[in-house]
């Protein structure tokens, strides 16, 4: 075969955040990222939260390197390694190798060059918003258009981060579990598109933009080695939760999907608390939410707004468009806003609202000003993670040379 | 019978404070109190914590009254109607009756007579410090000796307030779920005596003197309604821990013992968190004490020190005698004192420690001064409640007229 030189090839994707309504705390396997029970998310739309990140090869490049928000990271992390050696082992196998490193053809060029990457979230890191879930969806999906590799791609973003798998899709996403050793049907799928149920809006309440004290790796793995809760929920009140929270969201049943989805919040909540030692990831300020939430849901009678929350102290909360308003008021009641520098509510638009007396003496209670950051009003998002037209998307620190 | 005009008869007695170990959280029978897990408790000296009663029958009594803490409270409170007729009925049974109410024979004249009780604790109530479990094994223990009514008394004090009939013993103390459904297998036993454990000690942290926002009992009912989690601690988890709690202390393993003292505090605090609406009992400060206690043992390389937590914020810790003077001078300098006018350390005495350098680094970390109102430093009880024999402590609201 000829030498040639081959282009620079560049390719700059972007992946959404997914926020799990049935949660995933707790790996079968550490390496594959198998888990011990499935979950459900619902995928963000990427106009308020997302990860960018651009790739290339070159022949230029000495050897594989990574930029994270603008700062060279360790290439060697173990997971990374994983998402990279899977990606080019799909990528000879397309190009008619049997995918085994042991093949005795000459690799094409393209593999045979290093890569850079540059990875780049618009939100906190690591502040329990699900940025290395949104991180490896992206990067698997660069490296995918790079080298030309098609088809199931969740199983290898999986590997990279557990619930990446699920930014693979967008709208209603589950991951089964699966049964194999070799995690092969343990992928994920949309249950449902976003046009399926436009009226869901998502209200992050950024709480703390502090790094959480346990990192869910770590975490999880002492929960999945004290917790004799989570080996219940695990095995015995997951399955049933899929299946309903499933079913709750085929039938666009708000009260019934944002109900469950604050059970199985506090049911991960109770299996870290559980963990030895325990592990804390609520603070008095998402309590405060809890409880907000709760006399909110009382005072109408009915289950208008639900929570969740992830690794983190922030907030996630569901409710439907037509509730949006009232709930960013009783918000802004309870929490005042202290001025930080930058907007409230950040996010789509949202029409103002006027509270009764009655709402009020109800529900706003003890106002703690200054508590929440700010508010991130935002919906479900559609399709895929997908290539940007926009060059000025293109992150730039992949041409350093080296 | 001739008429003859009996003469005041008056008793003070006084009753302890137990903590649990392993912890009760749910009942099968809201009227009997019956238990969906045993539990093991630990009771606290009287030096410390107790509860003080004195009980009166009079033919000039014209009602049963009850006073609380210096004022009359509600004597309709069906647990309280409860032990009085209990205890009414085994009176009568005790002088030839057959202890059913509808015996033609005249009542004795004490059963004719009308009750006044008065209560006090030395502690504030409701703060999550067990006061009613003083309250109700001092009431019983009172009403006891009032009729003359000899024998196991845990069965009716379980039916003023469940933990109370552990209160019935000093020591170790187990309460047995029992399996009948009128109850009578449900009643408390010594498990060791105080002697058996000398050097135990107990240290109480009172973080907040306020009321808790969720009672326990209309808590634990909820729990039961809605806790998968709890189901399975109380028919699976408790069951072996239960075993395993009490070999621990009859081997004075303070390791395990402390150990398993925090995962079930842990594990009882996770069930309310997985009720719906969630119950939260810890606070900031409490999970600050939990992290303090890990950082500790950690920094000792053994488990030096033991939390548990009832339904409030208070931390109770246990620690060996030896270990108490160190464990003392951390939490003065992770929690410095404010002046309130009181002693920051009541109790018994504790023996200055200077801090090694090693230590305040690794586990003193951002002190928060002011949060912890004072510690209590106590130890085992002997023995079952008692009789004062110091007239100064009989409580005078009794006489009363009326």
């Amino acid at each position: 075969m000829a030498e040639e030189k081959p282009p620079l090839t560049v390719v700059t994707c972007t992946a959404p955040v997914n926020i799990a309504v049935i949660k995933y705390w707790g790996k079968r396997d550490e390496d594959l990222i198998l888990p011990i029970n499935s979950s459900l998310s619902v995928t963000l739309h990427q106009d308020q939260l997302k990860t960018t990140t651009t790739a290339a090869i070159s022949r230029d490049f000495k050897e594989d390197r990574l930029w994270l928000n603008g700062k060279e990271d360790d290439i060697g992390h173990p997971r990374l390694q994983s998402c990279l050696r899977e990606m080019r082992r799909l990528a000879r196998k397309r190009r008619g190798g049997n995918g085994s490193s042991s093949s005795s053809d000459p690799p094409p060029l393209s593999l045979a060059c290093k890569v850079h990457m540059a990875s780049e979230n618009n939100f906190p890191t690591a502040a329990g918003l699900a940025s290395s879930a949104a991180g490896y969806a992206c990067l698997v999906y660069a490296l995918a258009k790079l080298y030309g590799v098609e088809g199931e791609l969740s199983e290898v973003a999986r590997q990279g981060s557990g619930s990446a798998c699920r930014s693979m899709f967008g709208g209603f996403v589950q991951w089964t579990m699966g049964e194999r050793d070799d995690g092969k049907d343990s992928v994920a799928q949309q249950v449902a598109p976003e046009t399926h149920w436009p009226e869901l809006r998502v209200l992050i309440l950024v709480v703390s933009a502090e790094k959480k004290p346990v990192g869910s790796t770590a975490g999880m793995q002492t929960s999945v080695e004290t917790s004799r809760l989570l080996k219940h929920r695990a095995e015995a009140v997951v399955p049933e939760r899929m299946a309903q929270m499933a079913r709750h969201i085929q039938r666009c049943d708000f009260e019934a999907f944002a109900e469950l989805t604050m059970k199985d919040s506090n049911q991960f909540h109770a299996t870290c608390l559980d963990t030895f030692p325990p592990i804390f990831y609520l603070n008095d300020v998402s309590k405060q939410v809890i409880s907000l939430v709760h006399r909110f849901n009382a005072h109408h009678g009915k289950t208008k707004v639900g929570y969740t929350f992830d690794a983190g102290p922030n907030a996630v909360l569901f409710a439907l468009e037509d509730t949006v308003g009232e709930l960013v008021e009783v918000i802004k009641r309870s929490f005042p806003p202290e001025d930080n520098g930058g907007p409230f509510l950040k996010g789509l638009p949202v029409q103002g609202a006027s509270l009764s007396d009655e709402l009020l003496t109800a529900v706003v209670r003890d106002p703690v000003p200054g508590v929440i950051q700010y508010l991130l009003h935002t919906k479900v998002r559609p399709g895929a993670p997908g290539v940007t037209d926009d060059n000025a998307e293109s992150l730039p620190l992949l041409f350093t040379p080296g």
